[in-house]
């Protein structure tokens, strides 16, 4: 796993330019908190967990650069802070982060070693999600035993994470045991994360895999190919509803009927203890060009395009969730209110 | 409806070549018995009715140039036929038509206007597919009234057919009759005849139409955004089990959960006389390459790729097949076969 998705050294914050993969592995410099909003929205870092963690040390940064210019306050905080959360609206990870580094600037505010703290708690949300990425998989790897072959979508991987992925966390843990085990990966349109960074994150790591296109997926199930789906998520509500890449409930609605098991791999941090209701989650919609400019077709004006970035899946289609505290069942409404509260 | 996908004047045929739309409506010649194999074989010409005429209209000039050398014998006619039919294996047009051909071929050896009768049985393919998705149109249309929005897949218009299509003839005169029908159109990967073809189409006949990567069809499923799927068909069995575009079986699935009418439009020609179960028809598998180069990701020996250009779906998903005789509903068995025996 040699891929540092984010870094962060000497005050210095550099990602992976995911947009360029996978031909090109370039790092780039975040030095500025507007570059750092643009490379959260234009997904040149993207997985809920990693734009959680780039989120986090550029608040810091951006702290130290008001506190080095005698303006930072709680307003101006507050501001950077609100500024950041809309970023992208779907997943909870984003405004999750915001929050615990708004609780610290908080709690530490009046006191010298302000800046040490919000730096401090940048660093843990980014090695919280290390040692979580890696009991996520060490929980999964237990339901794939004994499977041959599991269908993935988008990426929730090394390059989706501060760590080794969550529903590829798992995949490289069972790997590790069975090295059988073979990995269908959705091409994941209109950005292709499956085709540009899953396919080249598994093949790097000489997992077993095939590419198909998100058409395809269906007609494998007919033939019985694969005997698990596993995904991540974006945010969670106390029912089991949750949003994931758009194509996500299409998959759970076909392993439903063809009575495949179909888990969720994705942090605690992933569930929103706001939320009950799927339908109450926000979806990001994004532009025309990015499904017209694949082929060539220049927007015209009256051309309409339907883009969202995410759906919603209903609990009832998920058979668990996959956490780093533990493997979550049904009833839902009861497990997930558990594994928030214990 | 102003494409002529596919014209035949002074023994000269030209089609569009499809591969170059939206951004250029090019029309090229096939003037040779190879480059009509090849722009059948590489899609400058697709859709099952359109390569059917294609076909014939090859077979007819290859006949007379092997006239004029005396070369013109049934064994070498023979061979033509076979290389033609092998072109693409999953729609039935193009055997069905290569047969009609050969039909008229050995009714006609020894006469002196062989050469005229094949080329008016070539010039009845393409008459009597106008026709026949005339009649098409004006049979679903009755099925689409009262209906705000449908959804369809790949391209199954004009640009398939040799005259208004066979789904899209169908909306076409549903949009006649109601102009405020709406159409949703998957991109269709991976070649995207549904982004380049049906969505170019559907604009330039002043169709209301939404452009959709096929990922995004099942969260439109779910919101109730449209109360029809319709769609064209490469070969249906006598079980009603058909073959059409990768992404069908998936959008069959989709209908059924969501309760939602599912019609395949396609002319009697598409009919299999010869089989009864679609895990018989043989499902055409295509290049690596045409997934890969989209993200351009090179191809590496190690490389695995599935990509399957149709897949089948059972009669049972279906909700009725409109032909240009009449609309066929369940029981499939006994009302496919009593269609093909009237």
């Amino acid at each position: 796993m040699t891929l540092h998705t984010i870094s962060f050294e000497n005050n210095t914050l550099k990602i992976i330019d995911q947009t360029l993969l996978p031909q090109k592995l370039k790092v780039i410099e975040l030095d500025s908190f507007e570059k750092s909003m643009e490379a959260i929205k234009s997904l040149r870092v993207r997985g809920a967990p990693a734009i959680g963690i780039v989120a986090a040390y550029a608040l810091y940064l951006e702290a130290l650069r008001l506190k080095n210019l005698n303006k930072l306050t709680p307003l101006s905080y507050k501001e950077i802070s609100a500024l950041m959360r809309i970023v992208r609206p779907t997943a909870v990870n984003l405004s999750w982060a915001v929050d615990k580094m708004y609780h610290c600037f908080k709690e530490n505010y009046s006191k010298d070693y302000l800046l040490e703290n919000l730096k401090n708690c940048a660093l843990s949300i980014h090695d919280d999600d290390r040692q979580t990425c890696e009991a996520i998989g060490k929980n999964g790897a237990i339901l794939l035993e004994n499977k041959k072959a599991v269908l993935t979508h988008c990426n929730a991987g090394i390059l989706a994470t501060g760590g080794n992925g969550t529903a590829l966390s798992v995949i490289y843990e069972a790997f590790k045991q069975n090295k059988q085990l073979h990995v269908f990966v959705d091409e994941t349109r209109p950005l292709g994360q499956g085709a540009r960074l899953t396919f080249y994150e598994l093949n790097q790591n000489n997992v077993n895999c095939t590419l198909l296109t998100d058409n395809a997926a269906a007609s494998l199930f007919q033939l019985k190919k694969f005997d698990a789906v596993i995904l991540g998520a974006d945010r969670v509500t106390l029912s089991g509803d949750f949003a994931n890449k758009i194509g996500t409930y299409n998959l759970a609605v076909l392993a439903k009927v063809h009575k495949i098991p179909f888990y969720v791999a994705a942090p605690v941090s992933s569930f929103d203890r706001n939320l009950v209701n799927g339908k109450d989650i926000e979806i990001e919609m994004r532009d025309s060009n990015e499904v017209l400019s694949f082929w060539n077709i220049d927007q015209k004006q009256s051309y309409k395009v339907y883009n969202p970035a995410f759906d919603v899946t209903p609990g009832r289609l998920v058979t668990a969730f996959i956490t780093e505290k533990d493997i979550i069942t049904k009833p839902f409404k009861k497990n997930i209110n558990q594994l928030l509260n214990s």
